[in-house]
């Protein structure tokens, strides 16, 4: 098989792991928090924050109000709102001080992660693990031979669009073209 | 007299040249559109888009929704709105497509720039002229020491602020500290 | 089966089929020219960029210089880079506008879009071909029943990731962990 | 006077007035370290950071090799590098967490702030002060009657664009437009 196929059914194989290890509870319990929540900011690093800001394009799409924190036009967070944090190991210092900052000012806490025990479990309502490499290699966690943490950011996006299908669904929302009146425009 | 000193007092005197040319009822005019939109949309290239960020970041402070071009939660537009490209030549391909298509779509377009007779002049509703060194150097123009456009962007920075400051006087918005409430708290 | 895998086995199934209809030729050509390319530039909107930032991101890590259009040490195209546009249509104004500048100035130019015959075509020396749904529907797509181009969107970001294996592989990265070197470390 | 022409003039003297009072040695120490250094990091938040992104562009168009933390090609940072911080307070959690980091991994810190005593000053080296109006209101502060930090962000644009003057005269760089063939040129 050709180098290229190699590669995509190996990322493939790693996401089906991964996701299929996903709690479908904790992810339900998260789309009830966007569901229920009056505005969602998300924030993350690298190539982390790009899954989400993915997720926050959506999200709007499908007319929930969503951020990512330092954005031109984020308004206040209250306690009406829910704050998204994704970080594998829960440890990473700018998202701890956000998520932190996020807590004090009352808001839900929503944890995307791998590592059910970090700095970020005591500040959590609701979390959702992927259980994949972070740097930190606990004994459950599925193995990856892909490029740092690329499978927790793929898990991610895709998790994301699973979760989006899941909100049109409860929103009833069936036809998908009809969104694109949400959709910027200007291309 | 030392050379920070020297330098800050060229840009100052240089500043207040091309600020003093800008036509009042032109600015008056871009004022009345932001004010009559339901809402605002930004464009621009480099530096230029930095300065128009800032625009759009205070607007929103104002209680004036405002986005830039390619943010995560920008909505469509529509004949309601007001688009603004910021463009010292007026030449510059992306922004003149962008605007293109924000024309078709029937917005109120208003053109901030150096150039009066340039590709985006047929497109325009409002023209807000800062006469500064752009690529062209033309007749009229405030000369300029300073590397590459920076006279423009600055300009653009200050003028913006200056509408802001207007805009809030419109809105009869006297308690500054209030605005605060609509900030970013995340911080 | 439960909600969420329903939704992560509905995207993966769709994924499997639309990276099994790449053509590994294509890919190879898009690895040698970016092995080739002294930079990469990247352009895209919406997700469509996002999936290339992240792409951009790695691409340093591996030790290979590249920029998305816009960012700010975005340096000048020369004739030895390569400029890589993603869009599904292949007619979106503002990627086919900044193409036919990449282009004027003697880049060599990939596409990763879904459309063969697209105003990017004659501007275009590796064309890699994602045939999924996009606003068009040609006859030969991979269905989706997913959100507006999520497909599209979720197959360029594990295309790139398994193009990032394959550069990997022959500049003979081996060991993984040492590309956390070259990693931003500011977090 | 009209009133475009009032609040302009408001703006330059109050920026006059707070340039003026910026200590030459300090912007100096501050050109040196950028000059000695073997890469710049800058950050800050919201408009304080699209302001030192304008910094970041124009450096890289001087041939010093910038970025801001976050940037999709950021590399790590060593103790050779220069760490910029700009935060009127001084105090603003999330610049400090990540000068913290930026200190432990041996950078030099130069923070452009209005606070001299603050939680960054046992982590600075190179401190440039700006005595204007941040949320603190210190007993000598130039005042602004400006909407919240506003006098601050130009402050700090105007101050990177004299530095950038100096850096040009320091590198002997008289000829402004071949700066252009460092400048993307995918416009």
């Amino acid at each position: 098989m050709p180098k290229f196929h190699e590669n995509a059914r190996l990322i493939l194989n790693e996401l089906d792991a991964a996701l299929a290890a996903v709690n479908e509870s904790e992810v339900e319990a998260l789309v009830d928090a966007i569901l229920t929540a009056e505005k969602v900011f998300v924030t993350g690093l690298g190539r982390v924050l790009l899954s989400l800001q993915a997720f926050v394009k959506r999200l709007n799409h499908l007319g929930v109000p969503a951020w990512y924190v330092g954005e031109m036009n984020e308004p206040a967070l209250t306690p009406r709102d829910l704050f998204i944090v994704g970080s594998g190991s829960g440890e990473t210092a700018v998202p701890v001080t956000i998520t932190k900052i996020a807590r004090k000012l009352g808001a839900r806490i929503a944890h995307i992660g791998s590592n059910p025990k970090c700095s970020l479990s005591p500040l959590t309502d609701v979390f959702v693990r992927i259980p994949v490499r972070t740097k930190l290699e606990l004994a459950d966690e599925i193995p990856s031979r892909q490029i740092m943490s690329s499978l927790f950011e793929q898990c991610l996006l895709i998790l994301g669009d699973a979760v989006a299908l899941r909100i049109a669904e409860k929103k009833s929302i069936t036809d998908m073209k009809a969104l694109w009146a949400l959709h910027a425009n200007l291309e």
